[in-house]
Formats: structure tokens, C-alpha cells, sequence
């Protein structure tokens, strides 16, 4: 693990790789005529209601040329995984295809778990078409993914379905954790505790990165070293990635993120600054503790939220209801507790860990070099 | 296909079959341990309501000794789809958990896309731990399912896994035909036809019987033409069995079916004897339509029918609005319009169809007699 890159002792002589926003462009490229064949073997009305979640079409079947597309950071992963083989990067499509149909997928069952009424500033499938069109569409994803891989012209295919399957496993067992941890105290023995958090984690969205790259390594005909190197790699990715996305689910820009400021504190989610500041045991964390187990919403916006006189913090009614400054006072808490900067230094270190993983073999030196640069912007959105 | 089967020929060279309760119990016993054991790999609480799902357990997670198991009928055909091709029914078990995993997921995802609050006389899953909880639930039982596959040490697991995810497609296919079938009118260019009916059904309910049996065909090494046969034995078998379970849903014993009696008619579900009487273009069918296309629920004991008095037909107020006996009514219009009779014509049909299929091939003759059996034993509960 510790030893040199082969990446950095070559990056100098290979061209300057390009930037992750032409990198993700040039791996959809690669992906995309595939995706589009595949999800042609939809029937018509799942088939649409793929190409809205994915982004393609509003909801009267139109195209939608406007709408937020993912970044497709897992097909990347999977091309870059194969190139990173030596291999090429087509070779990785089958994989590219199969992991972003999975996070379809996923994304669309969450979304009805989660009672999730946006995304990516539209309507969420399950709230524009109904539950049972959005359950089916995700089954008619999840089907589609494993198809495209089984039937994928390679003899790497078997070994690619069994990683794909165990991936499978975890993601569920991630998002069942998530689910599981709503309904636990926030504080006191039956609290979720941090190293909880990051299995969960890893789980719901390092196993699809891990697998990502992992799938693109297989498939590109790495040996198993390097194959388990890049599924390690995405692994810490995955953690890093979801620091950010707490850190950003409380401080994220409205306009980027298309939520409200604070949105996780509003909606009371158990995520890694918060549960950082909680563990600190300090004044701040206690006080935080204070804030979100009092009765009603966090948020008084609206208007469930006190509406009578507050007490001296200004921050609760004498029944104990919030008023309308508790997300504000509780975001500043979590930073007094020490939690935002507990997760910015926990996706900084599984960020090193990730190129750890990737510097302890052996891989093309382009591949690697955008690699990082892929894993860099994933994290430079707040770290 | 109309070659004399060679079973036909040795049938009585062989000991008498035993009876399909026997049969069931035999290969449930067989796969029991294998379906267990890939439970367990589930966390506890999706292993919880999954154990729930197939009558295991109680909502509590207590033993449910009395609750009523599924038949096992997939199971049992991938079993007897090994030993009819002369292999050991052991070498089928990981299909057999596959399917039975299958089988499973579809009913938790289609109880929470059709709002079905009972099953087997019990709460549906949905219903006792919620939406969010089913679906994820369903996933995990889905992905479970083609792991367990994936990984079974024999050298036919990467063409089972690929049958198997052809068949899922089916599967979603059929759902989604069954929901939008809801939306479409009883009459005119619109209506829903038998021909369509079939295809859902085929997809619906026997892509996943026939899918059982040819990967107990295929996990027993059995020539193509022999998985083929075994495959599509099993699609008209299960499409015999949608017709026999759609004369159950109307005039089926409440005791053992656990639904009011007129069931199906009562929630105006589209169904093979309601859809040929419209079909058949005689008085009965008209007034069939007529009833159908009339306003309120077709059954009034929920209160939200016809209160006021009703027309001289004794079915229908002043405002179109159904009387109690309607359900009744409509029940012997299906059968005055030939429904019935062509519903029991077509599982017959369907049942000589899937043996035409297993005669045209060889099969080791005690596993033949004991298909015919068990094809035999699904039928008879009507026709």
C-alpha cells in the first residue's frame, strides 16, 4: 500500500490530463449509445419513466434537454477502472451501463423509502408517477442492470455478475441501516455511534463505487490485486463522497443543491457532522442534543413550528416547540461542537486512503493520473 | 411435440407416483435447508420481514406455525426439472432458492403496487411494516436471489443467472401489463383483448414457472432442446394457472380462499372469464358491461353503494349507482356469456399444450409421472 505510485513516477511524461468535467463528458460518450440500447428493451411505460428519472424526459414523455442529468461518476469509474487495466475503456461498458442502472435504480426506490418529493430540482418518479409505477420502474432497472451484464460478449461476465450481486447485498443492507438509524434516539446508549455511521456508508454508497471501478478493472482484465484495489478505493470514495453530501445537505448552496439551507437539520437526519458534533460531549453538542429532541418540526417555516412567546435562546416556546431560529442556532452548533470539520477531515482521510489503495499497484498512468483527478473534484465541492 | 413420450411408454414400469402433497413436501424438504441458510445472509431485519413474507414467522418475529406456507410450486418444478433430465433433484437447489426468492420478491412489490392488504389469510407485508420497509424488503429478496445463483458451484451458473434475468424482464413486463390493463375500458377499440391477456399472463405468472423448471433442467445438464421444453412446459402451465386462479377469484370458496366470494368482480379486476363473456358479443355480455361500467363499487356492502331504491333489474338506482346484489349478478352474467366455460376450455388447453411440450423430449420417466402429477394436482383445484 505504501508504495511508490507507478502513476506519480510516470505522471510527468504523459500529457496533462484533463479536467474531470471533459472526463465525465468523454466517458458518457463511451456509455451512453449502450445505455440507450438498453433501456430500448424496457417496455414503453417503464421505459419512460427510466428516461425521467435518468433525466432524459419531463414527465409528458418529451425530451428534456434542460433537466440535471447525474454526473455519472460510476460509469467513469468503470471506464477508468479498465483503462487503468491497459485495457480499453469499451471494454468496461457492459459494467458502465449495469452500475448506472443499479444507481437508478436505487435512487428511485430511496426516493419512496424516503417519501423524497424532489431531485435534482424535479419532481421524484414516484411523486410524478405514483409508488407502485415508481417500485416497478426501479424492479424493471434492477433486472435490466444484471441482463446487460450476464448477457455482456466477455468471459469476464460470470465473475462481474458475482461482484455485482454482493454489491447488491450491501446496498440494500446500507439503505436499511439508513432507515433503521431514523428511528434511534439521539443520544444515550441507543445512539447511533460514528463507526456505525460509516459502515452504513461505505454500504449505501461506497460498495456501487467500489464495484464501479472494480467491474471496469474485471472487465478490462486486471489481475485480482488491482481489481480489489480499485473496489477499495471506491470504497473510501464512497464515505468521502457521503461526508461531502452531509456537509452539503446542511451548508449546500439552495441554488445548487435545490433544497433549503440547512435541509438535514430541518428533516432531522442522522448525518456525519451531526452525529460528529453529538459525540464531542461539549457544551455545543449537548446543546444541539437540546434543539433536536425538542417537540414539532425543526424547521417553523411551515408554520407547525411554535408560534408563541420563545425563551431567553429565543429558540423554544413554553411548550418546549422550536421557533424559527433552531436550524440556523443548530447548524452553528454542529460547527461549534467541532462537526463540520470532524467530517471535512473524515473525507480528506478516505480520500488519502482511496489513493493509497490505487498507489499500491500497478496502473496505466493516464488511467491513474484521472483517476485523481475524478476523485479530487468529486471532494473539492466543500473540502 | 407429438412424438408418443417416453414416459407414456415406460409409465408402468415405474412405482406409482405419490400424490402432489407428498411430491411438494419432498422437494420443499430437499431445498428447505439451502433456503434457509441464503436467508440468513440477509440482515435481521429485512430477514425478519422476509421471514414474515413467507410465513415463517409472525409479525412479532415468533415462529408462525400455523400461518400458510406458499406451495412451493416453483421449487418443485425446478427439482423435477433436474431429475427429469436423470440428474439428482440436490443438483437444482440453487435455482430452486432462486426461484422460490423470485417468487417472493414479485408478491411483496406487487402487494404494495396493487394495494392488496391480505394474502394467504394474512396481513401483506406492506400493510404490517409499511411501504418503505416492503419494497426494500422485495430488493433484498431480489438481490439474494441471483447471488445465490451466481455463486452455486456448478458450471451452469453463469447460463442459469442469464435465464434468469431474461425471465425477471418477463416478470416486470407482465406487472406492468396487469396495471395499465386497470386503466383501459371494458368495450370498445380500447378494451383489453384475450390475446393480450394471454401474453400478460405467459409473462406474468408462467415465465417464472417455466423459468423454474428449465433451470432445474439446465442445473441437472440437461440438452437445450430438453431446458427449452421443460421452459415452455412451464409457461403454459402457468398460464392454465392464471385462468384457474382468475375462476377462483370470482366464485372460489372464501373459506380457502380467504376473499369475500365474487371477489375479483367486486374490485372490477380485468380477468380471463370477464374478458372473454365481453368478449363473447351476446345480451350477457352487454348487460356484463353495462354493470361494469356503471358507477360506485360494484360491491355495496362497503356502504358506498346504491342506498336508494333500485330499478326494476333490482341492481341499479335512479343514479346509476350499484345495488348488493350486483356482485352476484355480474358473477352469473360471465358464466350466461360463456365466460366461465371458456376460462376452464383454455387452462385445459394450456394444460395439453405443456404436455405436448414434455412428451416431445426424453425424460427419465419417474420425474415425468411426477410433472404430471404435480401439473395436474395446480389445475384441478376448478377445471
Amino acid at each position: 500500500m505504501s508504495a511508490p505510485s507507478p502513476a506519480a513516477a510516470v505522471a510527468t511524461t504523459v500529457t496533462a490530463a484533463p479536467g474531470a468535467p471533459e472526463l465525465l463528458a468523454r466517458c458518457r460518450e463511451l456509455v451512453r449509445p449502450e445505455l440507450v440500447s438498453a433501456l430500448a428493451g424496457l417496455d414503453p411505460w417503464t421505459g419512460e419513466m427510466a428516461a425521467f428519472s435518468l433525466g432524459w424526459r419531463d414527465v409528458s414523455g418529451a425530451p428534456a434537454p434542460d433537466a440535471a442529468e447525474g454526473k455519472g461518476v460510476r460509469q467513469a469509474l468503470a471506464v477508468l477502472g479498465a483503462e487503468a487495466a491497459g485495457a480499453d475503456g469499451a471494454d468496461a461498458v457492459a459494467g458502465a451501463v449495469a452500475v448506472e442502472l443499479i444507481h437508478a435504480f436505487s435512487l428511485l426506490h430511496d426516493d419512496v423509502m424516503d417519501g423524497d418529493v424532489l431531485r435534482r430540482g424535479r419532481e421524484t418518479v414516484w411523486q410524478a408517477y405514483g409508488t407502485g409505477p415508481a417500485v416497478l420502474t426501479g424492479d424493471a432497472l434492477f433486472a435490466l442492470a444484471l441482463r446487460t451484464l450476464a448477457e455482456a460478449p466477455t468471459v469476464h461476465a460470470a465473475a462481474a455478475v458475482r461482484r455485482l450481486c454482493a454489491t447488491l447485498t450491501d446496498l440494500v443492507r446500507g439503505q436499511a441501516d439508513d432507515l433503521l438509524f431514523e428511528a434511534r434516539p439521539w443520544t444515550g446508549p441507543e445512539a447511533v455511534r460514528m463507526r456505525e455511521y460509516r459502515v452504513m456508508a461505505e454500504r449505501k454508497t461506497g460498495a456501487l463505487l467500489g464495484c464501479s471501478a472494480a467491474l471496469g478493472g474485471l472487465l478490462g482484465g486486471a489481475p485480482a490485486a488491482t481489481v480489489e484495489a480499485l473496489d477499495r478505493a471506491g470504497r473510501h470514495l464512497g464515505v468521502a463522497f457521503q461526508a461531502v453530501d452531509d456537509l452539503l445537505g446542511i451548508w449546500g448552496d439552495p441554488a445548487v443543491t435545490g433544497k433549503p439551507l440547512y435541509s438535514d437539520l430541518r428533516n432531522r437526519k442522522k448525518t456525519h457532522p451531526v452525529l460528529a458534533a453529538l459525540a464531542s460531549g461539549g457544551r455545543a453538542g449537548r446543546e444541539l442534543a437540546e434543539l433536536l429532541n425538542a417537540s414539532g418540526p425543526l424547521d417553523s417555516s411551515d408554520g407547525l413550528g411554535s408560534s408563541g412567546p420563545l425563551d431567553s435562546s429565543g429558540l423554544l416556546d413554553s411548550s418546549g416547540l422550536l421557533g424559527a431560529g433552531a436550524p440556523a442556532r443548530a447548524a452553528q452548533l454542529v460547527v461549534d461542537a467541532g462537526g463540520a470539520a470532524a467530517a471535512r477531515d473524515a473525507a480528506r482521510r478516505e480520500l488519502d486512503a482511496a489513493r493509497a489503495c490505487l498507489s499500491g499497484v500497478p496502473l496505466a498512468p493516464r488511467a491513474a493520473q484521472e483517476l485523481d483527478v475524478l476523485v479530487e473534484f468529486l471532494l473539492d465541492r466543500v473540502v
